[in-house]
């Protein structure tokens, strides 16, 4: 296997995520084409949101984009259909030891959970805490609730302990995510709850 | 109401798809928002696929992208959810009077939407005949019987008419699609063959 700039992959997960060029968001890539491919579920990053204002059509089938700026997300970056529930979540990392920066979500973003839920979607966060190399899902409906109940602007390390669902490395697929999300639908969503 | 390039909305359905600035993308975009802040369903549509090449940071919070190029989509155009359902569709124009050229579909779309479809979701097409001016929603299902058991490269009228809903232009909803989901979902899918 080869990994970006010739280094060697290091395995030993206390320094896993020490920038050698793969991240949070390269890891649950893997774990989506993972999960195509083994039939487990559909569920693809969207692609990043682009104005674009210029384009030179040197032929009619190679346009070339020559100006174009960075759009500011409104919903977050995965979604998909498992199990005939459908998915919504967006990966962060954090360097922070202690807490979860709130500043790292946007409020429409926020909004875009609160919707999903109430249409009977699945929508969560997965955080990376980078440092003391943990990761965690994080249900929206403990994100949101957080969110109506503190002043605070970070969530506390020890919510994600008490709330989250910690997620391990694992070769294949690399972050078993859906496992989580079996257990939360079990607790927390009703497949008969559904609108009719 | 202001429209672009300044011409008057001619709300005659004869000539609507006439080329006149407004677009099946623009009508649905805006059916999904009127569906968004009605709080009836969370559906959007996903970014253009864009390959950054070259970009410029002349400040850290402005970035250019001086360098770009379109990438072909692997999955449909529109996703989200309404009353749990996992949605999702592609919406395609034609010229065409008697039938719709399959080539508009990639290979790797109707591979998505048999995995959506498999793993509970719901997925179709919307197609607009722009020469008629008719607009069909046709499920994914009976669009991938099509394809399995024809040779033909491209669908005819009739099996639009036969298999497809017709949808109706409105002031608002735009295009009330979700009005035919209700519908499908009634007739083939079962909120219970979802699979544990």
């Amino acid at each position: 296997m080869k990994y970006p700039k010739g280094t060697k992959r290091n395995l030993n997960k206390n320094i896993y995520y020490g920038n050698r060029g793969m991240n949070l968001e390269q890891d649950i890539n893997i774990t989506n084409e993972y999960y195509l491919i083994n039939d487990i579920a559909v569920i693809h990053k969207k692609p990043t949101p682009i104005t674009v204002n210029k384009v030179d059509y040197p032929s009619r089938i190679d346009a070339v984009i020559t100006e174009a700026h960075y759009k500011t997300p409104s919903t977050t970056d995965y979604n998909g259909v498992y199990k005939g529930f459908y998915i919504d979540f967006e990966a962060k990392e954090t360097k922070n030891k202690t807490s979860f920066p709130l500043s790292n979500i946007h409020s429409h973003q926020i909004k875009h959970i609160e919707s999903v839920i109430r249409h009977g979607g699945v929508s969560f966060i997965i955080v990376c805490f980078t440092t003391v190399n943990k990761l965690f899902l994080l249900d929206g409906n403990d994100l949101i609730w957080f969110i109506n109940n503190n002043e605070r602007k970070s969530i506390p390390f020890s919510y994600f302990l008490e709330k989250g669902i910690l997620l391990e490395y694992k070769f294949q697929p690399r972050i078993d995510y859906l496992k989580a999300i079996d257990k939360l639908v079990e607790v927390k969503y009703e497949r008969n709850n559904k609108k009719n």
